[in-house]
């Protein structure tokens, strides 16, 4: 057995990769895979509602929210918030907390102005900004709520007022937040959620319509949300997968569940992180995320060796981003304590090795 | 086992399911799901290069082009091929030739201006346009390969002026074309190609770069092209179907033996279609579509207690679009030549039983 610490596409509960396999074989008895059948089917268009309906379930939304499956990843969502959100000449306004938050700034400029509230990009995005005012006249507010790539993550959500936007693509249905105070939230399934191909996002209804450009279809959300997310053929495979991973999260206790669980995987993995001489975290502590742990050695020069080592146990993915150089151990919903054990394990056995 | 006539997504080989249904529990002996590895690794690196190499192999393209997998289905490609290649207030010539085509002209109109050379909507698209002069001074001429919908589909394509680009989505790899005379050719997977969730373009690299427009990241397909179809996570499971789909197509033969099995399947489908005195064909006989088969019956009134009979045959996904009624065959290449054989059996069954 592997354990899967990969950042993204991330591990997925075993129990869903079996039922998404012999979907691949044969979907709910129909004698036709998957893969091969109309997504126009009374079968598929089940899968669409029950995937919405468990997410509005999962993280208690009221009515005043729409929910849509898209193609495209977080990356589309990059542009396609400004696309919807921000007419030209208009300003919204950006926290910049790691690489995810700056190319959501890049896109968002192709549409309008932009106002980078803060940055922590000179200290390599170490540390989440708290220090800034939100301007009362943005269209939006956007913040990325877990900074995938260098391990920070925003443990409080700033009152804003004006609509707040969050790219949850690496933390979503991992802890209990209030929703409801969202504007709009997008996540690329690939963490969290599902397999890579298919993005989510929740709407508040009201945001939409507001700005004159014209949008193409594709980009519109109002279009998705109008046609129960088949305004064209919509990655099936991929959205059926995240509709089993979401029943997985249900059926786990829901969001407060996994809070709970992966409280537990990061408080392990920190403590050891601390504890042991070899290693040290790359973030102010307060910030530290419990969905992607960063660590490196004091002592750079033996990284590589401690790969080796970790690679030799089965441990997977645990290579840092270049970005940050070290280790990412990614704690996703769906990897076990036990996988966090093992590794904890197994950096006290490199300790051992080096005395 | 199942008939599977379905539009779309369509029949895949059944090697391939099985393939992918493997991969889905454990990808190349890594004792990894597919689903949950980093598209960043060596072996998903290979399973993008071998679909480009496959895709040029099949098509004998010429150095001039570009092959890249993108997220969206085809439906965005309607909005990317003019945002990439028409600037406002130049000129796009397009063919109207059904729905399709019509939802492609939409999009090209939130770009820049649309001549529409030709339409055949007035007769509900039973025929392909013929007689058009394609503008000199137009950035591309775009036609549909196949009409999905209607049926119909280009036996020749036009000599152009302009670079020609086309939607290829339902019938690119199942016939012989000179792929070398495109500017730009694009398809969603979901028919001849693999699952829904990605989509194919192969693009003339001289046209790109052209348009005055900023084009944002997703929607460049210059930034795509670069990054090798990983600018962001690509829609890993769809892409890997997808390469071996492609691989399968090679191992019959490649795209000249496909077009040899689909003609066979379409003429024993069209002559039953003829000969039958219960059914008739929808389209003008020289532009039938050798993938999608519409035809109704010559008595309406009987049309559905057909298409009972024939799902008491495991025939599926006979039922025709609403813009045509009666029905459609999709022949897909995965289709097998025994399935044609056993829905004219099932269609001369019928014609006895109504004797
Ligand atoms: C926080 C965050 N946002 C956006 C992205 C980009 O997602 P995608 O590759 O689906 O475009 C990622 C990918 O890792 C991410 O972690
Ligand atoms: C010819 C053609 N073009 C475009 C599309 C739209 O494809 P998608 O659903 O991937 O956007 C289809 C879908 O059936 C099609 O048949
Ligand atoms: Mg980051
Ligand atoms: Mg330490
Ligand atoms: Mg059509
Ligand atoms: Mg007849």
């Amino acid at each position: 057995m592997k354990h899967n610490f990969g950042a993204g596409p991330g591990i997925l509960p075993q129990e869903v990769l079996k039922q998404a396999a012999e979907a691949v074989l044969n979907f709910n008895n129909s004698g036709l895979s998957i893969l091969e059948i109309s997504h126009r089917t009374a079968d598929f268009e089940s899968v669409v509602s029950e995937a919405c309906s468990l997410v509005k379930e999962l993280l208690s939304l009221n009515d005043d929210y729409a929910i849509t499956f898209l193609h495209g990843g977080a990356s589309t969502q990059f542009a396609m918030v400004p696309y919807n959100l921000l007419g030209e000449g208009e300003t919204a306004a950006y926290l910049d907390s790691g690489t995810w938050a700056s190319k959501a700034i890049k896109e968002a400029k192709f549409f309008g102005n932009v106002n980078v509230v803060a940055s922590s990009k000179e200290s390599n995005y170490t540390f989440i900004p708290k220090d800034y005012t939100i301007p009362a006249d943005a269209n939006y507010f956007h913040v990325t709520s877990n900074n995938t790539i260098y391990g920070t993550q925003l443990h409080e959500f700033p009152e804003s007022p004006v609509p707040l936007v969050s790219d949850m693509s690496s933390d979503i249905f991992s802890r209990v937040f209030d929703a409801n105070k969202f504007g709009l939230i997008y996540a690329g399934a690939q963490k969290n959620m599902g397999p890579a191909g298919v993005a989510l996002a929740i709407v508040r209804k009201d945001l939409l319509g507001k700005v004159d450009r014209k949008i193409p279809s594709m980009f519109n959300y109002q279009l998705h949300i109008d046609n129960g997310s088949m305004y064209n053929t919509p990655p099936v495979f991929a959205l059926y997968v995240s509709m089993l991973t979401l029943r997985w999260v249900k059926e786990q206790g829901g969001v407060a569940a996994m809070e709970k669980i992966n409280n537990k995987k990061a408080a392990t993995l920190y403590a050891e992180i601390d504890r042991n001489p070899l290693f040290k975290g790359t973030c102010a502590v307060e910030d530290r995320s419990r969905m992607n742990v960063c660590f490196v050695m004091d002592n750079p020069e033996i990284e590589k060796e401690f790969l080796d080592f970790a690679k030799k146990a089965d441990i997977v993915g645990l290579k840092g981003h270049r970005s940050v150089g070290g280790f990412r151990a990614s704690i996703y919903n769906a990897l076990p304590q036990s996988s966090v054990d093992h590794l904890v394990s197994t950096m006290q056995a490199f300790e051992q090795l080096k005395k």
